[in-house]
């Protein structure tokens, strides 16, 4: 008979719990038997003496098995998904799902939306009238098999023990814990029927993770859960100390996916995709280095990238007509520059900056639930280590008026730090 | 405006918390305003992080404020409370409190039931037919004022904030920390009037504290706290590597105490008492030393100390009829032997075994409000480095035939260790 004061009190010790233990204790959580304190103070517990590559394994588990699970081919090496852990700009998943499909790839995403600063994948698609992003199991399934991939969110079948362990860690001071964040990730993706993953770990001063050791120690993580659950995985660590590729804000970063789908997306942005890309089609046994590379371009190239998105766009109910290259998706009212007052070379941006004024031009959330306003954000024209004059331009906003002109200007044009000395580039791509 | 979060979370980075954050998070955990959840968190946090002596001071107050205060003349020193951090055998309240009484303090004793495999002062008062431990504000007052000591029950009035964490932290696997467990002690103790405390640390393997290095930490906590707060505090450390006196069993001690109160009270029993009557009398400036063992004895030998125990249980509506001595209070029906099989020095007693028995003999508890047998228990005959023969009696035990004879004398005498070699005498006091 297991108590959960003894298991509760075991982790507090610095015992490695078993398998059974955890499920235990999370099943009678998602059931009700095991109480919220007693949940809140195992969490910290985890916080403080964190938790095995085994028990955390056994802990995603649990959580996964709490609730529905979509099922594909567990045999079949070409389902696999990405993950980010979150940043500014960073439109990746709405470029490198179609393109992974068009390659040959079943892409079973389950995308989140925005999260503290950052913007969230599902907020972007739904900048796109009709886009439903709360597919049913079945639709979500059978579009994945049809189309090759689907972008939706988690269903309150999905993970049920992650969705009541996360809204409790979020008023309990237990969100940043390692095996924690990997077990919120990682039951929900493989939940989804995935059988592998490419994690984009963001590093920099506009993401969850600042600095190279601490997105090694997440990725490590992610990478070793996996291992035990016998799941393919590679890590990633890319740069969010600006942000990825020019657009920010929801609807802009679509015109700028759908630039990218037909050739035109910034080089960082095409860097990132086709790095993440090449790891996807690895595990995939589908092309290797230069080959995945060609590969990529070619389906981009040849149309067939773009092509499955509009399908999966149709497919989830958006409107396609609108989705024209170099045509605004949903243009702002106002749009004006913000400029540079003195000349030199710009030293950092404050990513995670750009990230608040964004939420407060209305682009993203303070509370679950808050509507957004999809057609704000900006354009950035300056980027680390470039050379700017007085009165150049470093980013051109589009608002909506929610803050007077003259403030967003100002707290924007804030945001970047200018110097004499010449600047070596950012390294984009760490591991 | 605070925030819990905040505050759980720099309790869990390890920063000292203002004495205004710690009231704030538990005046709103005794209202409600705080879920059960948010305190679990906290705990845990402070469980690992621990508290500074003003940390753990502010939280005292926090509690003892939360509900009603028992006001005597704040400046009288004459007010003093006795603790144990509880152990077997020990009776020291019942015979210190109307000793202490007869010197010319004010006893204030705010007392418990059994915790875990130690008995309480309130079950072993209780074995009096008729004695109450649920006295009002108003009754406990004027009987410490007319008598001069009362030993009584926290009512629900007084540090209700300790009654909801105390029970929160039995769930929670927090128990053990030392600043929740000396908020706890204190916050009672001094809701309940009293401006000093002299502290007896059990130390021993019938004790909480096993290691003499854990109960000076205990004890040098508890007086810390009591500096920041300006009140008088002394602890000692006695020995609880096998029962205090010869009596254990609720009315078993009853009958000891009162022996005991006529000056035919076990060494080791009255060392402790007349030890931490020397450290009150002291705090209250009544006696030092000699003088002090001196008046001690005097007033026991004089009967006075006994003629004020007899009208504080009348006070508290026992019968003291029964009170007499070398009388059993309450006799079990079945009084037989246990009795060793090999000759040689007793090395050690399993005192938490000990404990543990009383309890499963209907002696304790093993849930909340559960009704006891206060007839059961034993009187120990032999004890650390005593020398037995084969067939000696180790001790006599009173049972009512819950378990069967056999499987008391057995159980009873595998609590014992016997070796070849002569034993030392265990140090009773070791500060």
């Amino acid at each position: 008979m297991m108590n959960p004061v003894e298991i509760i009190s075991a982790k507090r010790n610095g015992k490695e719990l078993s398998a059974k233990e955890i499920k235990y204790f999370v099943d009678n959580y998602t059931s009700g038997d095991i109480p919220d304190y007693q949940m809140a103070a195992f969490l910290m517990a985890v916080y403080f003496n964190s938790m095995t590559a085994d028990e955390t394994a056994a802990l995603t588990a649990a959580m996964l098995e709490s609730g529905d699970r979509i099922v594909f081919d567990p045999q079949d090496k070409l389902y696999i998904d990405k993950h980010s852990s979150g940043g500014i700009g960073d439109k990746v998943s709405i470029i490198l799902a179609p393109l992974m499909a068009a390659c040959g790839l079943k892409v079973p995403m389950l995308s989140g939306r925005g999260l503290g600063h950052t913007g969230g994948t599902l907020d972007k698609l739904e900048s796109i009238t009709g886009f439903r992003t709360d597919l049913s199991i079945e639709e979500f399934k059978s579009g994945v098999d049809s189309i090759g991939c689907i972008i939706t969110g988690q269903t309150p079948q999905i993970a049920p023990a992650d969705r009541k362990m996360y809204a409790l860690r979020d008023v309990t001071g237990t969100v940043e814990s390692i095996p924690l964040i990997c077990g919120s990730i990682l039951s929900k993706k493989f939940a989804a029927g995935t059988n592998s993953i490419v994690f984009d770990i963001k590093c920099g001063n506009g993401a969850f993770m600042k600095t190279v050791e601490q997105a090694n120690h997440l990725g490590q993580s992610l990478c070793d859960i996996c291992d035990v659950m016998h799941k393919g995985a590679v890590y990633l660590i890319t740069d969010m100390n600006q942000p990825l590729g020019n657009a920010v804000g929801n609807a802009l970063e679509i015109d700028e996916s759908i630039a990218a789908l037909h050739g035109g997306g910034p080089d960082d942005l095409m860097q990132v995709v086709f790095s993440l890309g090449e790891s996807m089609l690895k595990l995939g046994g589908i092309a290797f280095g230069e080959d995945a590379l060609r590969l990529q371009k070619e389906k981009i190239d040849d149309g067939s990238a773009f092509e499955i998105f509009l399908k999966m766009v149709s497919y989830q109910g958006g409107d396609t007509v609108c989705l024209e290259k170099g045509k605004p998706l949903k243009p702002a009212e106002k749009i004006f520059d913000a400029t540079v007052s003195k000349s030199g070379y710009i030293k950092s941006i404050d990513t995670y900056q750009l990230g608040q004024l964004i939420i407060k031009m209305g682009g993203g959330r303070t509370t679950v639930g808050q509507p957004i306003d999809h057609s704000v954000g900006f354009i950035i024209h300056k980027k680390i280590a470039d050379y700017v004059d007085v009165n150049d331009t470093l980013m051109q906003i589009h608002s909506n008026g929610q803050l007077a002109d003259d403030y967003l200007k100002q707290s924007f044009a804030g945001c970047f730090e200018i110097c004499e000395q010449e600047m070596q580039l950012p390294v984009l791509i760490t591991k």
